[in-house]
């Protein structure tokens, strides 16, 4: 059975949601997963005792400290090391849990994974990938999206690589179609550093590490045209942020016109509230609840990170996540790949 | 009176749109402009004779040679100098037109710009700037969206500085606020190149060259929290063809549903149309149409580049915005600025 340990102080809904998604997760798993929470007594147990927890493989660990979103990640790491978040990840290092999930402090759970877990063997650096929307069947992975924004072309390399394997054993995709973000599509397009990198990148196709069907650009993101999409932190940071913002933007405006069709009496209220419902749904696509959270790849361990506003449900699919990549193997895979260089 | 340049072969449109574009503008300017319009005379002609030109201030110029979209920049601009492209911009640099507007291919409208008009005196670099979508009073422009993927501190200050003088010109924005794009708002934050770049932005804000408020991130372009935001041209580029991408993604997820309520009774034909018109409102934040194109700031001359897309709409109000640079004499202001230093 495996141990998932899971920072119940991470997150803007903690500790309730991380409660509720741990008590939903077990009921789920049955015998398959143990869950080690952890977190300030004094918050989480009057909530675990809300729950029948008896016959669920849950055991609590109190951890006194809590990093928060506005701490410093490098100091926090530091300075708080009785944090639910650093513990949890010393438990993996003491292979006391197989794996460790948190929605807080993304800064801190990047520096305290690399300083408490180390980076597999042969990785230049870890990375994050996160996950965007699509129509078609498949995954969208943008790499990297802020742990890495001065990237040199090894680098973003190995970003593709690394990806390229979790989508494969994580996901079960055949040969992921890696893409390089550029300011146009030909080989002698922008800066030094994607020239470079795309000469790397076919080389590593030829090597069959990576399916690379060459740059792509701004416009292709949503199109399903490539499964692992490969830039700077900078760059992808931005674009995450930037079309997480874009649902609010675009209801502000369409909401009031549907009040106001409401209103003058053109639209039924029953018919609105289908339409509303309709508009919801529309940004399905951009929702990180379906996925939960996204791996520091190429960490020596399991350590997922969630998004700060993460449900219960969210908190369950992460939890399902790091379970499944350890089943997969991702990790050993990836140090394999390294080693064959 | 202005004379304005106009480039009849470019863009998708082109040269209908052009055409019908450059006789509805000199039908509002009256005798404020004229109207060289610069084409291959066997296609732009026939356009012509369907209009009474009579009493508008246009002249025709043949040019024999088209630059296409596909044709690669550098090359296009050495090898068809009989091009309306590079004609139109030899005729503002012998001072025979006060400013040229082209649909065409944007690689070589700022390459041949930077050719045939050279800089202004003190620019490192011209630029492009775009416009984002905003609900507030005001502009966002983006810069650089493409013209520079390589950029040092330096380049970006002046971006910056180039842009504020601009926005104030050209928009009347008495002191638009000034943001780099960064992965967090700690002036800490970023690569070298961004720390770098937030340090001399301070000290152009010292000196009053522009309003710098700090660092934001990808969830503030829509915002309104800054006017001119500072990015290299492969963010500032990808982040312009992500946000185009996005209406005719949505579209395609909401269409469907839409008309699957009106296959099921649930809302009336006439209801859905309103609704479709709303929801087709939404994007108008996205309309590249409204400011019609961007001027290549820098480069000793007026040349303003517009969407391949452009309709005749947009095709007038780039020549308006040709004018009205002239008028608010944006280039002197930019060298005087820059002389100060």
């Amino acid at each position: 059975m495996l141990t998932i340990a899971v920072d119940a102080m991470g997150g803007d809904n903690a500790p309730e949601c991380v409660v509720e998604g741990t008590i939903k997760t077990l009921q789920e798993a049955g015998n398959r997963l143990e869950v080690l929470l952890i977190g300030q007594k004094e918050k989480v147990e009057p909530l675990l005792d809300q729950y029948d927890t008896k016959h669920l493989n849950l055991r609590f660990m109190h951890a006194p400290e809590v990093i928060t979103m506005s701490d410093v990640p490098a100091i926090a790491v530091k300075t708080k090391q009785n944090s639910s978040l650093v513990r949890g990840l010393i438990l993996c290092k003491e292979k006391k849990a197989d794996g460790f999930v948190s929605a807080g402090n993304t800064g801190a759970l990047m520096a305290a994974s690399l300083f408490v877990l180390g980076r597999i063997p042969g990785v230049l650096r870890p990375t994050i990938a996160a996950y965007f929307p699509r129509l078609s069947p498949g995954l969208t992975n943008v790499v990297d999206v802020g742990a890495n924004v001065d990237c040199k072309a090894e680098h973003l390399v190995q970003f593709a690589e690394m990806l390229t394997i979790y989508q494969r054993d994580a996901a079960g995709m055949e040969k992921p179609a890696t893409g390089l973000l550029n300011i146009g599509e030909e080989e002698n397009k922008g800066s030094d550093l994607l020239k470079q990198t795309y000469s790397l990148l076919k080389e590593a196709d030829k090597k069959n590490r990576i399916n690379f069907i060459g740059n792509i650009e701004g416009n292709d993101i949503l199109s399903s045209k490539a499964s692992v999409i490969v830039c700077d932190g900078l760059v992808g940071n931005t674009l995450l942020k930037f079309g997480e913002s874009i649902p609010h933007f675009l209801s502000s405006i369409f909401k009031p016109s549907i009040e106001k069709l409401v209103a003058s009496g053109q639209l039924d209220l029953k018919a609105a509230e289908l339409v509303g419902t309709a508009f919801k749904a529309m940004f399905l696509p951009f929702d990180v609840e379906k996925f939960g959270g996204v791996p520091f790849l190429g960490v020596d361990g399991i350590s997922i990170v969630g998004h700060g506003r993460s449900s219960a449900k969210a908190i369950m699919n992460m939890i399902f996540m790091a379970e499944h990549m350890i089943d997969k193997k991702v990790n050993q895979h990836i140090a394999e790949a390294l080693a064959e260089k």
